[in-house]
């Protein structure tokens, strides 16, 4: 599908640096935001990452952002590519330390070097700065290269509502990490709440940078539990809902399965179809009340539909980080199709 | 100073456990306490340690307790005796990533191993539980050997006021441990003060235990900042008031310096002359509204008189167990003298 037009047309004249913002969860969307960089440095332009906190969670006392973590090492080249989450280098003193304490819960993985973003993160908190600011400082060591915003800087909690067995109609809930994390997402879910978020505002800038955007893309990540909590936030909803720049999506589903995670587990819970098409209605047509001015979707999913969205279809396996820049030319391409 | 009564005399008759209470500190406190509890376990006798909390700080949103830790390391075999603060084996991978964000405060020793307590503390603290109930889960993995209760559940923290430099007459405070670790105590101490203890109640079972004490110690800690604190709770300075079991204090200065630490600084703060007589009379005679019953100063202290107070001179340099064990035999001697 050769284009004889620019990728991106500036708005301001063709000097003015161009504006590219992402939704994104976390190491699919870090992965994604390597190839989204790699374009943008060579285009002058500059990208805004709106990364999920319906992760976040308080755990021994620290706030700990998994998705914005995630993405903070990943951009910094800190990431452990083989375990494909957490830092590399890692070790996990502390962690053998409060088993001997039988300290709960000790479900999660909480390595070394990764508890000092968490010790920084809530003792700047606790010196009454917002998550946004924090995330600025966090930064400042990793230099991601794009800049990082929160969805927001309210506490957005992802909870999940299960069956309790053997207790017909009785249901319980639990964090989305402990379902996700302790329980391999095994128990079936019956709703995804994102707890605090329909009270939630933007954090500081969010706004502006989709009213300032050029383009929009929604990185390829789950799309109930990275982009859902997200779209919670209603002054998100609500911005991108005017933004004058085309949103474009990337599946996160290629042939009926999750590029990685656990998303069938999550959209089943929605009654949603595990497929390319199934996201992209999720997702909607901006022209009837959803989100998308267009989708991209794997070549395997060739035939794929979404009513009133144009759809392109492209490799989108994130194999390394040229492959990534690909699919981000391949949507820069449909924005301006 | 040969003595042919029983050290120390049952209240309910031959078979009912004897109450020890004893006030302490940190690394002092914990090694006097491993004498006690050497003693105690000979002489079927309970003992009861009411720790110094003035030293608790908040850093990178956790909650440290330097004094209640050194004790629990120290009665737990954990304790590093070559570093004389902190646990043995421990790793520094936290403190080093802490730098690399350039995070202040960077003065705190925070180790790897270390640091798993202030999270469970921190942690538990966050879900409503009070410091007596977290010192108490922490204890379940130390087994100290003593009931180890903080003096107030509610936050006293010691200030130190200290003049501005090339400002004259201008004040400012800074915590005691930011005073202590980051300016080695060498900033002249114009006042010490107790925030939050004037307001604070003793941690629950503190009044008990010394009402219920057959003899109170006061262990050889630094009067100001570690025996200080815990008597500026009025609850608990009342409780001493009215016990009906003697109350002997040990020096922690002998032949006019801190058997350790930096004792002499403080005490220059509150015009106290640093020497066994002059923390002596700080405390003061029971009989004239101050605290002792009884004091026991080092060998080499012999004159050493204090106003009202009976004073016996033994060996006390804590150089291994079993000279702490003498120590506390001669204390309780006293007691009982």
């Amino acid at each position: 599908m050769p284009r004889s037009r620019p990728v991106m047309r500036p708005r301001m004249g063709k000097d003015s640096p161009m504006n590219l913002v992402v939704l994104a969860g976390g190491v699919g969307g870090g992965r994604f935001l390597l190839g989204v960089r790699a374009v943008a440095q060579a285009a002058n332009t500059q990208v805004t990452a709106i990364v999920n906190t319906g992760d976040d969670v308080w755990l021994h006392g620290l706030r700990i952002c998994p998705d914005l973590d995630s993405v903070l090492y990943t951009l910094g080249g800190g990431a452990d590519p083989a375990r494909g989450w957490g830092l590399r280098d890692e070790t996990w003193t502390v962690l053998e330390e409060l088993a001997a304490y039988q300290a709960e819960p000790s479900w999660f993985g909480l390595g070394d070097r990764d508890l000092a973003a968490h010790l920084v993160r809530t003792g700047l908190l606790a010196r009454g700065l917002g998550l946004s600011d924090v995330t600025e400082f966090l930064c400042r060591r990793w230099r991601p290269g794009v800049r990082l915003l929160p969805a927001s800087d309210d506490g957005i909690e992802t909870h999940v509502v299960v069956a309790v067995e053997g207790r017909a109609g009785e249901t319980r809930r639990l964090h989305f990490q402990e379902w996700w994390i302790r329980h391999g997402a095994r128990l079936p879910a019956l709703r995804f709440d994102y707890v605090g978020a329909e009270e939630a505002a933007p954090a500081p800038g969010v706004p502006e940078a989709i009213a300032a955007a050029d383009v929009v893309l929604i990185a390829p990540s789950n799309p109930v539990v990275s982009i859902g909590p997200i779209l919670a936030v209603p002054g998100i909803r609500e911005a991108l809902r005017r933004c004058p720049a085309p949103i474009i999506g990337i599946s996160p589903i290629i042939s009926g399965a999750p590029v990685r995670g656990m998303a069938d587990r999550c959209l089943a819970a929605l009654g949603v179809p595990c497929s390319a098409a199934g996201v992209g209605e999720l997702l909607g047509a901006r022209r009837n009340g959803g989100l998308l001015d267009g989708w991209l979707v794997d070549s395997a999913d060739d035939p794929t539909t979404v009513r009133d969205v144009p759809v392109l279809a492209r490799p989108l396996w994130m194999t390394d980080e040229a492959a990534t820049q690909a699919i981000v030319v391949d949507a820069l391409a449909l924005a301006h199709g």
